[in-house]
């Protein structure tokens, strides 16, 4: 009997994001896990377990996961977007490396997706059309003053900055914090985009400035870009605006 | 008549990555324009005008499809892997803010993929469990010495860098001059993700140290990623490893 985990990648929500690799191993599995929001995006069939967990508990979810793939079972671990962007697959690798021996000989794979600042991007333009970076603004798993730290130098090197995970109920001030920096390191006509709930029925997308952006409305649902000085607004014929990050992007003035 | 343009990610090459949205606007399609390495993945069909170009083309290609949607055509523009990294979308809007006003009121959508690096990830765990940055080594379109400060800004973040386009016969000096900064940046164990044509039949994977990379061996179709000093491997049973970026990773020493 030998088991197999798939760490899959569902995309920000939509059908119409999710990979037929990851379509496939959803089909196939005996045993379906994860955070029960993304939980509850897989189509239901009756012969399959469904195992949903609450958003912070990561490890003991990965550690599940790799024990039923242990007994043999065919294991299907979900995230949304990507599962390799500030999501499951370091948390199984993680686990394994703390884990029983046995954990490492078996059949794992991990199946990538669109992640969620790719879907915010395209529904706007192309703002990470230039160099960029990507940050979760937790700090439930490092020091604030790193977040801050690694915020001024992504400005500093003139990357567009996509913000994962931007805001909780548990850490309320930390978004006002990130955005009262960068309104000190950054022109405040510096193009943002608000991407809430991308692709799904709830969408709602804005474009806005670094100094009209309030911050208290940015939630855990949201993808924030944080464009550069050389990111440019297009205006289309009905009077909203494309943004883009150019490809030849320059250094910060 | 009233056209419309698609700007469609491709993924990295295998239909098990292309999105069901990107496969549909390719059926649709009157028009299909790319890069002739990328047109080439469409599955033909007889009723479709397809449209090759260079590499290098990017602006004429994309006032070419412009052009053709304004015409009343319905046109997908492809790019490898999400067209919003290092693609065909910005190109796409830096053509229509010198373009005809006609062009801002086309039906224009950009479709989402999934971008080399997440795909060259996943084949070898979780490398990008961290933050992380996107650099485009290539300095057709800005200066080098802005490469090397991107890239001295991003060791001293702590991200993990994923290089597209690391190299290519008209560069063939650059690999070498980053490597050369990032040696002096960086411990000599950092792992090395080295991805050659991911999920294609010559797909080729490595993981080494920094010190023991051969940027020589780097070509235009290989997609780097550069571990940070917290990125760990995990030996499976096999030999072989998995290499992840644990999501606590913390400041470089």
């Amino acid at each position: 009997m030998s088991g197999r985990l798939r760490i899959v990648g569902l995309g920000p929500g939509p059908e119409k994001w999710l990979t037929p690799e990851a379509a496939d191993a959803l089909a196939q599995a005996q045993d379906v896990l994860g955070y029960a929001t993304y939980l509850a995006r897989v189509p239901i069939r009756e012969d399959q377990t469904r195992h949903a967990s609450d958003n912070r508990e990561e490890i003991s979810r990965a550690r599940r996961a790799l024990e039923l793939a242990a007994e043999g079972r065919d294991v299907a671990l979900v995230s949304g977007g990507d599962p390799g962007v500030f999501a499951m697959a370091a948390a199984v690798f993680e686990a394994m490396e703390d884990g029983p021996a046995a954990w490492r000989a078996l059949d794992i794979a991990v199946l990538p997706g669109v992640t969620a600042m790719l879907a915010a991007a395209a529904r706007v333009g192309a703002p990470l059309g230039a160099d960029f970076c990507a940050i979760n603004l937790s700090d439930n798993l490092k020091p604030w003053s790193l977040v801050e730290k690694r915020l001024a130098l992504a400005v500093e090197a003139g990357f567009v900055v996509a913000l994962y995970n931007p805001a909780s109920k548990a850490r309320p001030t930390q978004i006002h914090d990130a955005f009262a920096l960068l309104r000190r390191l950054l022109p405040a006509s510096t193009p943002i985009v608000l991407a809430r709930a991308v692709g799904r029925p709830d969408e709602r997308i804005a474009i806005e400035t670094l100094d009209e952006t309030d911050p208290a409305l940015v939630d855990m649902q949201t993808m924030l870009i944080v464009g550069t000085p050389a990111t440019r607004l297009v205006k289309r014929a009905d009077g909203t605006n494309w943004v883009y990050s150019p490809r030849r992007a320059g250094v910060p003035a």
